[in-house]
């Protein structure tokens, strides 16, 4: 029923992450009710994201600027003995918001789920061991999601870091905030048993 | 904590349909990681849109082509006597997918909540009007939502066209495929009752 | 863990329709926790329903006191020539609360998915048919749910109530409040369209 | 539309946890369809549980059988220098099944929302208070569902219990399994931070 244009607009937004045919076809509708102006606005934002936005030598984050470092890399205040290990740059920003850590960060850019070669190379390994090889590094912090696939990238990490004798840590389990012991799976309250104080 | 370029590109899609500040900002990484030639192609497809499609002059649904119709009203095959309203394009969708309609579309572009001036003026109440006016229209179906707003834009647009002396007639009210009684609203029921046949 | 009179209790809620184990646990400790008096009100009113209540002889609705036939039936305002089927008692409720309609029902006890033997004598087909056949009888509204299982009931119904030549209705399929016909299904629009008055 | 009996047990079941009206007459129509025996079967196993089930006199868990203590507490093999207080019997079911909680239990009996007298005499204080003096008690485990009530409850307990200079614990917080760091809070990802090992 959609003209070429809308069909094939609809099928490059339907590769954007959570966007399915349906609400592709809803972004399309939504953009021809946007005055010329709005759509340069966007295409030309779109076009420079690339351009402008560099990633960071050091821990692949992106940022805009001069020099090879993001802004954190850079901060004098960062305290650059501790790498905390994320899988994307998203998920820097909720431990941004703790406020509770200074150090550096190193983003993976993905998850393993086997140890097959072509799944290894997907992710920064490589880079991670290198970064941490680095005298000034003290500890790294394998931040990755208590899932499978976080699970099992998490345990490649640590066999690969071991060699270097530096603090390898992973992130504590327990009950999040307004959670129900009722409900709890055991391995999650198992560990906030274990790890009461 | 993101850069200005990420954070205005997360504006932008936050304007989106269903797109709130997490999925655009997931949108923004998702298109860092796009290859150039995928960006080329999505801005060009994003202003190829509206350079492409047009507006049909008669029942204002977008087209690619030369002409000023679109291909549902230049088509020999329906049945110029009938004319169904939906508020927006996407809702024609599911009523081609029917098989059961062979007439034309009129897309009214919204609906309404007050009577106020400005109220009705963002809708084609004028166009639809007119284009009833015309001797072979013979029946006129508002297809709008059984939702409050829909409910008044069809009251509103059945008073107007009352002087017309057409058939003007609003989509059967009833229990949907898969509905329980048991959950059914009164409304709907007494519908469903009266409709039986 | 539990204690074997717990236990049983668990078992025998778990029973319940919507309850399973989990809830029947929260049943059984919320019981722990109620006073004598209360415990032996349940009790009582839990017995008192099998002996006090019974159901009636026309339409198999449950009701309390004296005589063969319930509340409705032998309401003398109801309209005799019409004839209600339900799949259970608690479709009944909606119905009424439309006070769109003024006859008869049949509770039919069940829906059927095969044309078996076995799965057919589940239902009060027979009952029905033998209700349908008095000559006050004028309309039978066969009000199932518009499911898989609902749809065969009611063809098998309409197949045996044929040669007895009287108004054998379904409830009107359409839109129902508050739906969108951007997410509906191509039956239930296509019923809406054809239903359109 | 119910008649006295049903609306009396539907009231009933309505006070049971997580019942509504709705759900409660379902039940009601449920009993109406099981034979006398079932019904008989049911209302000795409500009347029972009363008379047949005690409260442990040490940590208040329901329990059959001879003796005044449940069978955790009369376990020789439990560790009584740890007492692990939760809010309801319920709680104690997830904690079993992790297989790493070895000493005895505490039942609360609730959560207090404030510190007024009335409300914090619905909780089982002054026992804890009691039990805790007990000299082979070494730890208690506040094992508190991570909520306000939980929070208030838990620190209105650790006053409470501190003058009796023992180890007072609370279980750790912390990403659960299957937790995406990207929608945890900010809250629960600072502990996760601190308690990483």
């Amino acid at each position: 029923m959609y003209s070429p244009q809308i069909r094939k607009l609809i099928d490059l937004f339907s590769k954007f992450p959570t966007v399915g045919p349906r609400t592709a076809a809803r972004f399309v509708f939504y953009l021809l009710g946007v005055p010329k102006e709005g759509i340069r606005e966007l295409t030309s934002a779109v076009s420079n994201l690339r351009e402008k936005v560099k990633l960071c030598n050091f821990c692949f984050k992106s940022f805009e600027g001069e020099g090879e470092l993001c802004e954190i890399c850079r901060d004098p205040r960062r305290d650059k003995s501790l790498i905390c290990v994320v899988e994307k740059e998203i998920d820097m920003i909720p431990i941004e918001k703790t406020k509770k850590y200074q150090g550096l960060y190193f983003i993976l850019g993905g998850t393993i789920s086997t140890l097959k070669k072509e799944d290894i190379k997907k992710i920064k390994a490589e880079e991670l061991l290198e970064r941490t090889k680095k005298p000034e590094v003290k500890e790294v912090i394998l931040a990755l999601n208590p899932t499978t696939e976080g699970e099992a990238t998490l345990l490649y990490l640590e066999r690969l870091l071991k060699p270097l004798n530096k603090k390898i840590t992973r992130l504590g389990r327990g009950l999040p905030l307004g959670a129900e012991l009722e409900y709890a799976d055991e391995e999650t309250l198992g560990s906030a048993l274990e790890g009461r104080k």
